[in-house]
């Protein structure tokens, strides 16, 4: 399938089946968001990964109840860094030396590029952080549709009470984006086989 | 190609061959673009498509002179809306209206969604608008790879500076990212047969 013929398939699935995605199709779409870009190479974010029937049943009530995410087979929860700090690109250092089979000194020049985001605050940070998991949100929902799986991008959903409910700040991490995965159901959504609009191509692309 | 192996093909080119990408490609990355998941729909930021060598030139000091701008054979500039406002939402709903022969009373439901984002600031608006960019530069890098494109996602620039170059203020636009598009530079690159570096499976995913 072509990617255009894939990003025509897909949609912002508003209503799925709970039909569930095969694992192999799960780890495929997983794998291509470990592997999405982000800048300087740190994926300053984590991907929450949530099958349990119950955990999406208490989640829903943080997402307007919108009905995906007890629908979905798989809910993903990109949470991004609350900063970045010494300690994480120290250990980044120490990969990239480790899986090149450089020395961490050799490093320096690119080190640098960290500097200054070691000296900004921690919400720009935390800023910096959210806008590297949607890279990743993109490079995921490519990956669904090429699988021929659903998902649903989605910002709709009260990070604070999520972050509360699964002990993110606990861990460092603060939601982003819900992903949900599964399967559209072409009776109850509309939006299944709704025309895609998007902005012209003359009003969208500026050719200088 | 499958989706991973694209992903693993591809990488942030840090030099380029100066060799021209053949316009059915760029149509299609560019179509790729245009066709990205956008909150709401809205697409908030346009596309800025540079070819011309002297136009590259002027903007490479406004980039650290990275050399990938004038070694690009295009050069895409993501530049987001500086603020959401009521003419704009309004030009959406009317063509969502035309597209789908439905009548714009009937999508009130769907414009409310908009009623807080038009209450919020213009910064918060412009925030908002740049990380819908960032999801299309992941479709774009993903479209790339999958033509055998090589691109580079870059935030490493001065905004203000090219915004001021372009004249992007007048349009209600604010430079958000480049991605030049090229063919990578295997002889100069030393990027170009350097391992991928990605967080561990263990370390970036959490399953709850």
């Amino acid at each position: 399938m072509s990617i255009l013929t894939t990003l025509n398939w897909r949609y912002a699935t508003k209503r799925m089946t709970g039909g569930i995605v095969p694992q192999e199709k799960v780890d495929t779409i997983l794998e291509a968001i470990r592997l999405s870009a982000s800048s300087l190479g740190l994926q300053p974010f984590n991907v929450i990964v949530i099958d349990n029937p119950e955990l999406k049943s208490k989640i829903q009530p943080t997402a307007y109840n919108q009905p995906q995410i007890v629908e979905s087979s798989h809910l993903l929860i990109f949470a991004a860094w609350d900063n970045v700090t010494k300690e994480k690109v120290d250990t980044y250092m120490a990969q990239i030396a480790s899986e090149r089979g450089v020395s961490v000194e050799s490093l320096a020049g690119f080190r640098a590029n960290f500097e200054g985001i070691l000296n900004r605050s921690a919400e720009e940070n935390y800023q910096w952080a959210a806008r590297q998991a949607y890279i990743a949100l993109g490079t995921g929902l490519v990956a669904a549709a090429s699988e021929g799986v659903d998902a649903t991008p989605m910002e709709g959903f009260n990070p604070a009470a999520l972050d509360e409910l699964l002990g993110l700040k606990e861990k460092g991490l603060r939601s982003v984006l819900l992903m949900p995965l599964g399967y559209r159901d072409v009776e109850k959504d509309f939006l299944a086989s709704a025309k895609k609009v998007r902005r012209s191509k003359e009003d969208f692309f500026i050719h200088l």
